[in-house]
């Protein structure tokens, strides 16, 4: 009984978030677990990811997965287990992945838990693929990736398990490849941008930090409060890498054998983080509306006398806004408005939806932003459009503030000590590189920043290497990173 | 170039199936793996869901999830990993998984891979359940599932690695946890018996063969062409055997410290080779029109002249029937009509449009029923109606004819003697049964076949035990089983 109450104590305590934001690093976590998104999993390093989180989870796999199929790609399933000496066979590839791969064996061979499936898929690939018309073969799957991390967990960000979609593509070429990859990074912007209001750098990864294998790696990086690159998702151009590792060769029109051209790309559960650390605040999690598993939450202030007519009108205005809206009607008994209202504001509820005795009088609502805070009485009958264009500027807003963020904390470095000053202040450096290895080496050990990206189109920057003052190649961006 | 001009042979050899259904041992691995359902791995015991196969389960989820969701079930995701203590908590469960465990160690401890998750899952919950407020707790999981099987591999059937649903549910009272076990009961026969058009026996397992760990186990069986019963799916009241062992305790309304009551559940990959051995024919795969990704294909029969009129005539008619069906226009041109006829009759797609120049003339089209391969000519401004009514009617036949065959198929059987002799030539067997486990298990020794379950409403049958000849307590079906 003892246990019992203590627990209920600590319920009471474990109202709202202790941490404001500015203490980051407290801030997160505690966030992460009180909105129920995730939780410490009782094995080392792993996390358990709660309803609340899971059902933004599968916003994302549909908004995703609608696109991914419009676009002619399918779904597939391939093993956990990749043979080692698989793996093994595209060597950069294997030396890429091998600290982090967790093992398992049985009196035969010895198998990787998939830290990726490159190796694998293409291993049916070159037994499903013998002539141009097979190709392009257009395949993903959603599952779970295991990746033996020894630093510390950041859940969503750095477990030894987490959920993901991979895709990985087979063309006749390597214009085909090259737009696949273009295709899919168009694709996923469009959901980062778009859906989850995270405004996004995209280029081509140096190749110190492209994915090992590839020809090269397309990324997508936003920032996050604290200074740090957080790596959204990426789409490879794997060359002909793999497809000579393991004999994936298709009969041309042109009747002569040639190997395919290959991508691959993921995005991952720490969407779900940077959605947290992007928009959340002192009070918690801020869903943009197009992801939120709930867009709307309708909280009745019912007095003695009038529970019923309150609570009839609630459910009226449920019923005529969920036609085009994802809408709950919090109507338990057993809590008070008010700590109803800082349950859906921790939740991140875009927009919350107040009816009281007097409000039914006057037939009206207050609406409440989740992200201004602003109150603003709505006749009912105007409801639904008014709501419509709330949620809409709610999405603009939730964007513009986070676009202002990423600009401001992007600033040009000219030299090395202002490189080490930008990074040191938690900031994103704009600077000239030569596209020396060595350069971008000593940046990192000296700063801990890495390049994040090598901009697509050429960008105006410093005409000198920030390290070693020769001509730039590349303006790029250095930061800190997840 | 060898390879490829073998390879172009074998593809040439490999369109249809070679072994009729009759050689039920051949055709069925070789239909599975030629109307593109999946495929052997190059992992002993592993099988690759291939992109046909996976959209079949894609569709089981999205009937099951909107099901569940409807009756307030969540998803949620937990750890692959489960610690060996937690497996061990509960004696009974440990002992019944422990010989297909795969195992995984690192410095500090020893991880089963979830060979199913009744143990982490429940960890969570006693921390997660508080009060009589927080049940019924009522989650779901869909995720990968590790036995690591000794015996032959079998598509679908027997994999070391296969996908399923886990739910797991807690209650305040047995009463509930009832409920619960038959609402999800109701729930997957409406999936099995409507969507899948397989007829199957519902009732309760006996302590044999029940869930390692549960009070009970309800079970859904089905009769496969072979005799053989396959376990299509089961629910589980755990009773309070698992929150005793991981300490779930509640504040109930009355202010006591109680344990709660407990349920799983769960269907897996399995479904889909049930699926395939039910309607499947010489031809290759017949699917039920509820669950068919492809419901209509489309096929033009163009001759020399009359090419462009007839693909426009089909594009039309695709267009007007894909407000109402999942519709495919198999416009290919390397490919001629009778080709495409057995490649689609092969995947199973429940009804063909054939539309050439005469039919345009004509405005008609030809539809040809998968199940019977009957022909009919339909005007074209009749289709949709007609299409919706044939394919009704294709889903109920595929039911009926699998009814039959399960009513044909399952026997009384008054004494031992008889017993031997149905299991023998492939029947079930309805007998009475005294309830001892020793007669139970003698059947089992001498027949291979078990008791697949015990009805829940007491049958009318053998008034003797088939094996001991005492009185009967309950009758019961015995069959082998995959």
């Amino acid at each position: 009984m003892g246990k019992k109450i203590q627990e209920k104590k600590r319920e009471k305590e474990t109202i709202g978030i202790t941490a404001p934001k500015k203490e980051f690093q407290d801030w997160y976590p505690e966030l992460v677990q009180k909105a129920g998104l995730a939780d410490y999993a009782p094995v080392g390093g792993c996390m358990v990811i709660k309803p609340y989180g899971y059902s933004i989870w599968e916003k994302i796999q549909q908004t995703l997965d609608r696109n991914l199929k419009d676009s002619g790609h399918v779904n597939a399933y391939f093993p956990l287990f990749i043979p080692e000496k698989f793996l093994k066979k595209e060597a950069e590839h294997f030396s890429g992945f091998k600290p982090e791969v967790a093992w398992i064996e049985d009196e035969n061979e010895k198998y990787a838990l998939r830290p990726t499936s490159e190796t694998i898929i293409y291993d049916s690939y070159s037994k499903w693929i013998r002539s141009w018309r097979d190709l392009p073969l257009l395949i993903n799957q959603w599952c779970n990736i295991i990746r033996w991390e020894t630093k510390v967990t950041r859940l969503f960000l750095r477990t030894r398990e987490f959920l993901w979609q991979e895709g990985h593509t087979a063309h006749a070429s390597c214009e085909e490849a090259d737009k696949e990859v273009m295709l899919i990074l168009k694709t996923y912007t469009d959901l980062i941008e778009n859906c989850l209001a995270i405004p996004i750098l995209t280029g081509k990864k140096s190749e110190a930090e492209k994915f090992a294998g590839a020809l090269y790696t397309a990324t997508m990086e936003a920032l996050m409060p604290d200074g740090k690159a957080l790596q959204m998702g990426t789409s490879h151009n794997l060359g002909q890498n793999f497809s000579k590792a393991f004999d994936i060769k298709f009969l041309d029109r042109d009747e002569k054998e040639k190997y395919v051209w290959q991508t691959s790309w993921a995005v991952t559960t720490r969407l779900i983080g940077a959605l947290t650390m992007v928009h959340g605040d002192d009070k918690g999690l801020i869903l943009p509306p197009k992801i939120a598993p709930i867009q709307i939450v309708i909280i009745p202030i019912p007095f003695k006398d009038s529970i019923k007519r309150v609570l009839k009108e609630a459910r009226a205005l449920e019923k005529s806004l969920s036609d085009k809206f994802s809408v709950k009607l919090d109507d338990r008994e057993s809590y008070t408005p008010g700590w109803k209202y800082n349950e859906w504001e921790m939740k991140g509820i875009p927009l919350r939806i107040e009816i009281g005795p007097k409000d039914v009088k006057k037939k009206q609502v207050v609406l409440v932003r989740r992200d201004t805070g602003n109150k603003l009485p709505v006749k009912t009958k105007d409801l639904p459009k008014k709501a419509g264009k709330i949620l809409d500027e709610i999405q603009k807003n939730l964007f513009r503030k986070a676009k202002k963020f990423l600009q401001d904390n992007t600033k040009p470095a000219g030299n090395f000590q202002q490189l080490k000053t930008l990074i040191k202040s938690k900031k994103m450096a704009k600077a000239g590189w030569c596209g020396s290895p060595a350069c971008e080496a000593v940046v990192k050990d000296e700063t801990g920043a890495t390049i994040r990206l090598l901009p697509f189109k050429k960008e105006k920057g410093p005409a000198k290497c920030v390290k070693c003052g020769k001509p730039s190649k590349d303006t790029v961006y250095f930061a800190k990173a997840y």
